[in-house]
Formats: structure tokens, C-alpha cells, sequence
């Protein structure tokens, strides 16, 4: 057996990071919201598949990880606009960096799926 | 509302890679890989919470993404040794950026969880 324990010792805050990042649809909204805040239904109607009972949940995630601030607007409809925080902003090197393996590496979507 | 549509229209390749890669103990498979090709019970016993059941999934996935490669070596007792494929090691730099993220941003690993 090789000598692998000094890399490889398993690290329970990068698992907690990758297990966040990668719950399904987290990683789709963070990554639209990279390009500005958003009302519920922009995200809602950019990510396909995405049912609103979905997209609710993960934002209310989000928001208790701290990753996604909600700002509410009074107004004749109230506004509701979701953004990154700091830390949420902080995961666009990451988006960046699964975007080009996937771009590399994975053909279509459903490659990855058997 | 901003313009956000330019940078962040929905991109299939990097939500499958991004739910690929954060799969429950997958992103911690992949890492403990990084060190090295290591057998099953290696790696059962250096992942914390993670059954011998579930790690065999994970690794017949991994397989038929290409990402892990399994050598048998005859034997007593048969080596079966488990690697990263070249598609699998060059997940090293997304490990290493989520792992940038996690140590800058989550204080303890069940902070993620409420």
C-alpha cells in the first residue's frame, strides 16, 4: 500500500464545503446569483427544473449558512431581491474551477448519469 | 432588477460536475485519492460515518464516471486497489479551492448544518 496519509487524512471542513456547494441545485443558484442579485422568480425561471417549493429551501439554506442575503423592498408588490454575502461571493474561484472541469471533462450533463 | 444574464444563464456541465463532485462522501473519496491508489478498507477506515455499503456505491460510480479506476492483483488475498483515472486527478485543484473556502469561511463542520 502506498504512503497516502500525510495528503489524504480526511479534512471535515472540506467535506462540510464540498457537501454544501454540491447539494443538488445549491451550485446553480449560487452561480447565477454570481452575476447579481435576484428576485425569486428570475432564479426560479433561469434554472430548469427547479420547482419553487425547491428553490425556497435552498435559499433558506443558503441564507442560514450565510451564503445568500435577502433584502425585502416595501412597495406595491414588495420586493424581495436575494444576493451573495462576502462569503457566498467567495465561491466564485470555486464555481470557476468545477465550471472547467466539467467544460473538460464531462460531455453532456447526463454523461455523468448511467 | 440587475442585469445578471450574461454571466449566469443556467450551465448544465457545471451543475452536473458541481452535484457530481459534492455527492455525500464522494468529495471526500476523491480527496483521500489525491494521496494516492488505496485499497477499500483504507479508505472506509479513513473516512469517518462512511459504511462499507455505501463507500461500494460510491466507488462503482466513480468507476463509471471515469473518475476512479480499480486494479485487481491475483493473490492471497486478492489486491484490489482503487486510483484516480486522469479525469479523477485533475479534480485535485477543485479539492484544493473548496478546501480554501471551507477553512476561510466554516468555523467547525456542522456549522453548515442547522
Amino acid at each position: 500500500m502506498k504512503d497516502h496519509e500525510a495528503d489524504s487524512r480526511f479534512c471535515p471542513v472540506y467535506t462540510a464545503a464540498v457537501e454544501l456547494i454540491g447539494r443538488r441545485w445549491t451550485g446553480a443558484v449560487v452561480r447565477m446569483l454570481l452575476g447579481g442579485p435576484a428576485r425569486f422568480g428570475a432564479i426560479s425561471s433561469a434554472v430548469p427544473g427547479l420547482t419553487d417549493r425547491m428553490l425556497s429551501a435552498r435559499l433558506r439554506e443558503l441564507e442560514e449558512e450565510g451564503i445568500v442575503s435577502r433584502t425585502v423592498t416595501p412597495g406595491r408588490p414588495v420586493c424581495i431581491e436575494y444576493a451573495l454575502t462576502r462569503k457566498g461571493a467567495d465561491l466564485a474561484r470555486v464555481v470557476e474551477v468545477v465550471a472547467d472541469w466539467g467544460h473538460a471533462w464531462l460531455e453532456a450533463p447526463n454523461a455523468s448519469s448511467t
